[in-house]
């Protein structure tokens, strides 16, 4: 059994009774639990670099004291009869968090704790939480083959903080391809996911006190994650054509949206609410932080270009995650991010988190060039749009009074205004009775009133429960 | 070829239109290469929901025009004839990086892609920057095993924050018995190496304003990263027994130690020293970051428990890393918290990146659970230390007058103070002339005067090439 000694030579205590005190602790608050072996005395003496009749002088005081038995066939084992106290707990409460992760820690229990987190019940029959994604759709076999040969090479050394120039590539093709998005590969920056991109962005060009705007409702991680960085948010309505442009407070420096399908109301930025947010970023200086999250499954022709593919000045930072498309445990998202911020960027995240991890940026390289990511998107926009459209239709079958489904063209979820429906601890109180996982629309209002409703998230529901798990969730409803 | 195309019916233009334009604005500019099949007309009507008609026309206008040719045995192809113009690159200067980043950036510049980064010339023969580690001792197969199995599962939704419960098991045993740290699991948050716990915890107890002091000479990535977050950062000097905690500034809420493998010096911090900082964290209410990246390196018995054994209330945050136990390229680390700060730290990593990747996780955990990480390590420690001996012995036959080893007992580096060597953009020129990479003193110096001389890593230094790569190194310090 592997264990960590320490010998001081300076000690007034000998060798050999620092060493017997050592293990005596381990064994009896258990960190050497009973039935472990004890590392030979012959490599412990060489490991420590003490003649070996210490660390037997040291065994042997063990073993006449009843910690440790001898055993035929030879070796030292930690006895039987040891019942461990483990070390008491500390006393704890020295540290404080600031009030900005105080907040978060705040929202983190009330939302996700909740509805998504630890507590997750592992039987819930229907899971209608946004942000998932079926598990079914998950190309298995050919992820892991994809893996099992990036796996033939050695996990590298640090290496470039952008991911590698083969993903780059690949992914500049991609999204230059399937999203409009005209990009060269250097510009490219692989993160850990769409929030790890949004927070290496707001490193680089927001500075504590400054204001970043995001939408009302909205994605709160991300308001979360801007306010770790001491930076003021503010809240900005959405109205039928997106992000109301006009109401973005003087001083804003930067600016995140959904235009492709705002979360979590739906909407797609109109064209014209699009020019408008380039010339005030423009006119301002400032920067669009646009996120496509889910822009691969559109369930109707998409009518409008990204805002990225608008933008002739370099205002736009183009973000996306695999999260949805693939998996959310696969870790692994993007920003196109302007030529004169990309250098920064790449400094500012060599610091922090150094680069993606090596095997997993080689097999989704291979998952892009072989073809299989088209592939697995052709399926899973046909099954994404089936299951869809069974939602919406019924969601529309409800029979509550007042409540509205709002329009939706893309995407795993559908939102639901509500108003009359219970308050959120009571409505998950009755999701939980009937073991049914919900998302409530009230968190992502972070600034205002919220309004009552639910954000139907159908990723990892099957086609087939679609009409059970809806009328379940009218039960919680009403 | 997969495309994104966005028709919009309220627009002037007719679909046939806005489709042939978008096609022959991606065949001009490239995004549809030479060659590339266009989707069948079919699979476009159904896609965009418009009559298979309105992309037919757009096609025959497209083949018309010369842009695209049939082939035998049917489909369209982009034709061979088109001389793709890139679309012309954006005016991008428009955003302005914080001057927070922008310093990161200088010293991204000066230190890392010069020694570290981008242009690191694959060819080099020896490679001396630290934090290299040896790729023949990487165990691969035995990796691969355990990221193969661990394939086998679906890479899962979003997880727990702070990682599995049974990686987190794994590594409070491990943790417990080779470092001497004792913890329960719930208190062991799993991070993307040593700089994202670092990372995390800062945005817990800094707000921006606060002071966090680090060790000078020190490593800079946390300094930078600190910066980032608006914290003011204060360097402390560095004796013989560690850190000068009299030094510390009153009112620093943080600070940042190495007290196991002092980086770059090499000091082991005394025991009365770890004593007088945990006083002294008491005291102000403060935080210890002990950052122990390399302790299972030790090259001689080590005398001294970590801080984190010696705090009794909370005020240590162990932070530790695999990129030194077995690659950079794994991004996995780990930080022990104090229970007080445990939910919001897993809160923020929520926010941000939201949890590790499964299938990492899930490997590490067995390649722990099973055994592999305990025989990696011995057979690691064995050739390391034998390297470090080699690396030793060579420095000290160096004939440059007053050349100085500093004393070095752990780890996969060794320091040398060489006043009078060359600056370090001459030291870079003539170690590359020579195919060497060596990682230069000055720059882990932030706060004050740097004092020369090299910080030698042999992690991906043969054991036999040690003697002529410290040659080298000699030549290029006189």
């Amino acid at each position: 059994m592997l264990m960590e000694l320490f010998l001081n030579p300076h000690d007034e205590r000998s060798m050999t009774v620092q060493l017997y005190e050592q293990l005596r602790n381990a064994i009896t608050d258990g960190r050497l639990p009973t039935g472990a072996r004890l590392v030979p005395t012959r490599s412990v003496a060489q490991d420590l670099g003490v003649s070996r009749s210490t660390v037997t002088d040291a065994y042997a005081r063990l073993t006449a004291e009843g910690y440790v038995e001898g055993r035929r066939g030879g070796g030292s084992f930690v006895a039987g009869s040891i019942q461990p106290q483990p070390r008491e707990e500390d006393a704890e409460a020295a540290l404080v968090p600031t009030p900005a992760a105080a907040a978060i820690r705040r929202y983190d229990e009330v939302r996700t704790t909740r509805l998504y987190g630890e507590d997750l019940p592992t039987r819930a029959r229907f899971d209608l939480t946004p942000g998932r994604t079926d598990p079914q759709l998950f190309p298995t076999t050919t992820w892991r083959r994809c893996m099992a040969r990036a796996l033939w090479q050695f996990p590298g050394q640090y290496a470039d903080p952008a991911g590698s120039s083969a993903l780059r590539l690949a992914l500049s093709r991609w999204i230059t391809q399937s999203r409009g998005v005209t990009t060269s590969p250097e510009k490219v920056v692989v993160t850990n996911g769409a929030g790890h991109a949004v927070d290496l962005v707001a490193r680089v060009l927001l500075a504590p006190g400054d204001v970043a705007a995001v939408e009302e409702p909205g994605y709160p991680p991300v308001t979360n994650t801007l306010r770790t960085h001491g930076v003021t948010v503010v809240g900005v309505p959405v109205d039928e054509q997106g992000i109301v442009v006009d109401a973005i407070p003087p001083g804003v420096k930067v600016v995140y949206v959904t235009p492709s399908h705002q979360y979590p109301l739906g909407v797609v930025m109109s064209r014209a609410r699009r020019l408008e947010l380039l010339r005030w970023a423009r006119r301002q200086g400032a920067a669009v932080l646009e996120d496509d999250y889910d822009s691969e499954f559109r369930h109707t022709p998409r009518p409008l270009e990204p805002l990225h593919r608008l933008d002739r000045d370099g205002h736009v930072i183009y973000v996306g995650t695999f999260s949805k498309i693939l998996s959310p445990g696969i870790r692994l998202g993007f920003a196109v991010v302007p030529r004169a911020l990309l250098p920064t960027v790449k400094a500012v995240r060599r610091a922090v988190d150094w680069c993606p991890p090596a095997v997993t940026d080689a097999a989704l390289t291979s998952f892009i060039d072989e073809g299989h990511l088209a592939r697995h998107l052709r399926r899973a926009r046909r099954v994404y749009r089936d299951r869809h459209r069974a939602v919406c239709r019924a969601l529309t079958l409800l029979q509550i009074p007042r409540v509205t489904r709002l329009a939706s063209q893309a995407g795993l979820h559908v939102t639901v205004l509500a108003p009359g429906m219970p308050p959120d601890d009571e409505l998950v109180a009755r999701a939980s009775q009937r073991q049914l996982l919900i998302g409530s629309l009230r968190p992502t209002y972070q600034f205002g009133d919220p309004r009552p409703g639910v954000v139907v998230g159908f990723g990892a529901l099957a086609t087939e429960d679609v009409p059970i798990a809806i009328a379940t969730l009218e039960d919680c409803l009403v």
